[in-house]
């Protein structure tokens, strides 16, 4: 349908797939692909704006809300961004997409998926990721990566039995689609996450 | 189930609802009813940061972007605000609702009204207004009435023939559900008005 391809990273904060994104993009660049990188909430104007209220807000966002501010930025990046980006055949590579959407609200804040699912089926014009990385670490060692870091968001606050929902979140949506997803060893080294990334995105680019 | 009721006012920009909205909020307070003006998109702080992006983002909205984002801010307010007045038994006076997304994105920006009906089923939490009264004007004695206001928002900008989808798209929701909308005519003038609103108002509560 699209000549170009869309693949998303998803796993718990800290599992390392910031730097393995950029890791991958700076690969297929040098192979003459022309790959971007976007992120969510954010990547359209529209979408930075719904990123303030969602990650930097003090005030507490039900699940419901949440869930639809998500859908919202990603509505509006799809629309603005990544189709026209698929119909020129690019390599989006997306830092989390609809799973985590219905791993965090759906799943882990227990709105449902299916609700969180219905709502992203209208958000995503019909699109799906070509394939999904996920980065398999416990919620315990994503929390001592987590430690090192300086700038804390909204949902890095989280305790751990949130991480422990959100964990057992993606296990089941892995279950579900177990052709769209390839799991990668988190725990492993970043040269040998970054091979194993490499081996799988060339069978489909 | 609930003890309160739920009543909303809509029609075209220009249609005089909020008038009339302040002066039944009057009659009702002189009544002795605890009676509460809500709008939308707002009401409460996560709203209010969505309804600055709504109205007065220069950037393109996309209609799904657009509906998801009229959505959040009206999930935030019913569990903030109306869920738990309702529960105390207030009367909620809204100045549009959910038939506003159905007939604004849904019909007159093409999204499809389902479309708009599935995101505000989950939105609502099935609540459904007690009444609503539908402010019947031609769009073209409403843009004479806009012509007399000072400030414009990003809707107020558009074309007749939007407000022409609008008008029409509120017809069939009416057709749809006769006996939760009350027509009145809006090109009477205020007292006139105020007395049908009144006469319909004390047959509910």
């Amino acid at each position: 349908m699209y000549k170009g391809k869309l693949i998303t990273f998803e796993g718990i904060d800290g599992c390392g797939k910031t730097t393995q994104i950029n890791l991958l993009k700076e690969y297929l660049l040098i192979k003459g692909y022309n790959a971007i990188i976007l992120r969510e909430p954010g990547g359209t104007s529209i979408g930075e704006e719904i990123r303030k209220i969602l990650l930097y807000n003090k005030n507490y966002i039900y699940p419901v809300t949440e869930a639809l501010l998500y859908a919202a930025s990603r509505a509006q990046l799809l629309a603005e961004i990544i189709i026209p980006a698929l119909d020129e055949g690019k390599i989006i590579i997306m830092d989390r997409f609809v799973d985590s959407s219905l791993v965090y609200q759906g799943y882990a804040r227990g709105l449902g998926m299916e609700k969180v699912m219905e709502i992203n089926r209208i958000a995503t014009y019909g699109i799906k990721p070509d394939l999904t990385i996920f980065f398999d670490i416990t919620p315990e060692n994503a929390l001592t990566r987590r430690k090192t870091r300086k700038q804390n968001d909204r949902f890095e606050e989280e305790n751990m039995e949130f991480y422990e929902k959100v964990y057992e979140g993606y296990h089941k949506l892995i279950n579900l689609e177990p052709e769209r997803f390839v799991v990668i060893n988190a725990m492993e080294d970043i040269t040998m996450v970054q091979k194993s990334i490499i081996n799988i995105i060339n069978k489909i680019i």
